[in-house]
């Protein structure tokens, strides 16, 4: 058996069954092993960050990891941007990029690159190779890093001789750590603070806020008059009908510290202390007061449930019921705007859709609109790398067996960045509906470029504006196989919705806003 | 003056007058300044590996390099594949990339990433500038080493506090240092050897292969007997009528064993020992035989000709005429072979046309058949990062300051990696003709699978077969903004063809091979 074959039996013995990949010439044996070995559902992106953001999405659905095959250190470049999303989402990945041959590295051919400094930037683990007998429990040890909670990006470095060579040695899956306990010490502090203190801020984020944690948040907040609110870096939260109408840190800082304000304490549940995406001149680079009191309840990497079950144990907080969320809403009328397309989105949503999320600066108010909707899982780009929404959309249908409607809610300007995703939905035939926030230009940056005190002139408006030429996003749709139109209206869009919602296949929306 | 007027005034003082970018929040002082300082040209790409690739293209034409304009790490990541093609074909770029401010970096705000290490990775010069007075020193550093021959990429990394805050100075150019003479001792081994030996191979490569280079080199090989070669990975090559019909090494491993067997005496000018671009089982990694002599004439970052001229003149070789190229060819007749569409290119070409070739596995014999072709450049894809076509054919048509007809042949494949290139083409009315070799699929995979021993089944051509579903290369250019037709015949090219080089404007044909 040679390496290549140990790599995929190895994996699927692990549980990895699905493999994102954009080969190249040096992975051309593991292509063939997966072809000769059953049981792994290969799944190409026209583009390594296609693949990795697949990765990430398929992840926050499947709730373990699919593996990637990428091609040298310029594949694994292609797709870092995704990885990097990844990374901040606390998505695992098992990242397999194929490389020289151990002996051919020295010669430095065109296409060799320093794989492991590439590597090391988005991952929390990387291991080359060096040898065939290696290549399996090298293999069974990215498994289980990617798989150790709260997920992360492992990267296997295979130099094609470890690949071709015989001597291969299916490994034995590696125990996956289960999460540490929060320190004791920490609930008792939590407590002694939402007991105790006025203005308390209990902030729950991280990989996914499901809904159990919500429901524990709700009755230690009931319990103590404390707030509750999401991380605005939060890869994935349960909302709608039967969860907690739960508001979300704003993207702005001055919006942030706004809201903010108030609380004298926050404790922070499977997240970290809010910062701005940016640093602005003469504003606070942080969300919450300066003079606010921080504590960890539980780290990222903790169990983040149990220390909140501890909590409310601590505080005899009994059951209680979420508020309601009032009535399922109308849809929108005529031309949209962001709360009538939030809306127009929350009626129309089928019971359990998936909401990928890059709605960027169209979508900042979207969240109180939609709290009345049918229960949805809601999927953000939590790293800020744009292009993150097509290809997580088609990774999560594939995570959630394409049993579940994906809504993207996808800004124009990002989805120029991975377009290439819609080819694979339409080859996978993913019940995908993308809904294209088509306003021709970068309006966040417009938006950004005001707070430098000046409007923008034709230079700078020749990198902000999408319009000239206008982008025509039902033929970029239709050259990729998949089925478009064009909404001017919300009664448009809300027609074209419900007859996507019928098929199970990918449709995309191009709505003017 | 904030620091980054003080880079904008600094980068037009020595000459970067070209601005290739996909800006973001951290980067809009930057903008704002380039909006205030007249002078720069600002190029808008989709994607950051179209704003990199468009930088190699341009430099490659100009000769002095551009500078880009890329957001955070992860805008850095995304530009990396094109970053390491222009690493490896020798064009400099000046890799502008602005990041989080410097006190706003330790909160590991979303979009922070390990900029440096990333710009390490394809970059000759790395600086993170520290505060506003040093951004214009800093950047008269980064154009000096990216000028500096046979070209390379330095990139400047902006913390977004230096560029707002006050007290930017402008800086001086610094002098690009001129390149070092070859070694006397090396003109006069090469002499030696070329006097005494049978059997010697001129091998000519780098950068640019000029007709002067040609010129000298072919005086050289006249007068002694030797052969002279161009190396696979050059950069750009002067070819056509009253140019030297230069053979070039091939791609393929087994074939360039064959073509290079009978050469004992192989000497290097401006290139590195051929290799393969992978090692495959049971073959020799080196193109050349084991048991040649290898002799370096000139590196890379040597006077090239000067020391072919000092060569020439050891040798006393006489001014000699090029063997003739012929008639120019006549276009193909019926459906397309590699042959007679390279036929068809050479005869419709106009004079001083640039081919961006990445035409990949259909491409490989598309020289011989070409060198009765007016005079023209044709560019490479040197690095082996696919993508580098249509972002080359872009930039390069700005480097001509769109006075040149730029042909990209360009495989379907590697097209999709970065299609979005056709809507800065569309943008800026560049005279542009993309003609697509489609044939639906990863063919030089496809080869490369066969050599592993099997034939590829139902799972392995999942991942190598791009026909299911069909790219529509016609409606992807239309919905950028780009003119298009599809073509199945030579004949209906060749009418494309001439229809589109009579327009000042990109257009896209969409061949059926």
């Amino acid at each position: 058996m040679n390496g290549a074959k140990s790599l995929v039996s190895t994996l699927l013995k692990a549980g990895v069954d699905t493999c994102f990949s954009n080969p190249g010439t040096s992975e051309m044996h593991f292509v063939a092993a997966l072809d000769q070995t059953p049981g792994m559902h290969c799944v190409l992106g026209l583009q390594e960050n296609i693949v990795t953001g697949m990765a990430d999405g398929y992840y926050r659905l499947a709730g373990k990891p699919a593996c990637t095959l990428l091609h040298c250190g310029p594949g694994l470049s292609n797709g870092l941007g995704n990885l990097h999303n990844a990374r901040r989402a606390r998505s695992g990945v098992v990242n397999i990029v194929g490389d020289q041959a151990t002996y051919h590295r020295p010669l430095d051919a065109p296409l060799t690159a320093d794989t492991e400094a590439l590597a090391h930037t988005v991952s929390a683990w990387v291991r080359t190779s060096r040898q065939a007998n290696e290549v399996g429990h090298d293999a069974a040890a990215a498994v289980q890093s990617a798989s150790t909670l709260p997920g992360q990006v492992a990267t296997l470095i295979l130099p094609s001789d470890t690949s071709w060579d015989e001597g291969g040695i299916v490994a034995e899956p590696l125990a996956v750590p289960v999460p540490q306990p929060a320190d004791p010490s920490s609930v008792l502090n939590a407590a002694r603070v939402l007991r105790n203190m006025k203005n308390v801020l209990l902030l729950v984020g991280g990989r996914q806020v499901l809904a159990s944690t919500q429901k524990l948040a709700w009755r230690i907040a009931q319990a103590t008059g404390a707030h509750v609110m999401a991380d605005y870096t939060t890869a994935r939260v349960a909302r709608g009908q039967g969860r907690l109408p739960l508001e979300r840190i704003p993207y702005g800082i001055d919006q942030s510290i706004e809201k903010l304000k108030r609380f004298e304490h926050i404790i922070l549940v499977g997240t970290t202390p809010p910062v701005g995406f940016f640093a602005y001149p003469g504003k606070p680079s942080i969300k919450y007061p300066a003079n606010a009191q921080l504590y960890t309840l539980a780290r990222p990497d903790q169990d983040v449930e149990a220390a909140l079950q501890a909590l409310a144990d601590a505080l005899s907080a009994p059951d209680t019921a979420f508020p309601e969320a009032g009535a399922r809403p109308e849809p929108g009328k005529g031309a949209a705007t962001p709360e009538s397309l939030a809306l127009t989105v929350a009626a129309l949503m089928p019971d359990n859709a998936i909401i990928a999320d890059e709605s960027v600066s169209y979508g900042r108010g979207f969240y109180p609109y939609t709290y009345a909707a049918a229960p949805h899982d809601w999927l953000h780009m939590v790293g800020g790398a744009i292009g993150n929404g097509p290809p997580v959309a088609t990774g999560a249908a594939l995570g959630a067996n394409r049993e579940r409607r994906v809504i993207n809610l996808q800004a124009d300007g990002s989805g120029m960045y991975t377009l290439q995703a819609l080819w694979t939905q339409a080859r996978e035939r993913l019940p995908v509906t993308t809904v294209i926030l088509n306003n021709s230009k970068y309006n966040i940056l417009i938006g950004e470029y005001k707070n430098v005190g000046a409007k923008p002139g034709p230079t700078a408006m020749s990198m902000l504006d999408l319009g000239n030429p206008g982008i025509d996003w039902v033929k970029l749709a239709n050259g990729m196989g998949v089925e478009a139109a064009r909404a001017a209206t919300l009664e448009e869009l809300a027609d074209l919705m419900r007859a996507s919602f019928r098929q199970d296949a990918p449709f995309l929306i191009d709505l003017m806003v």
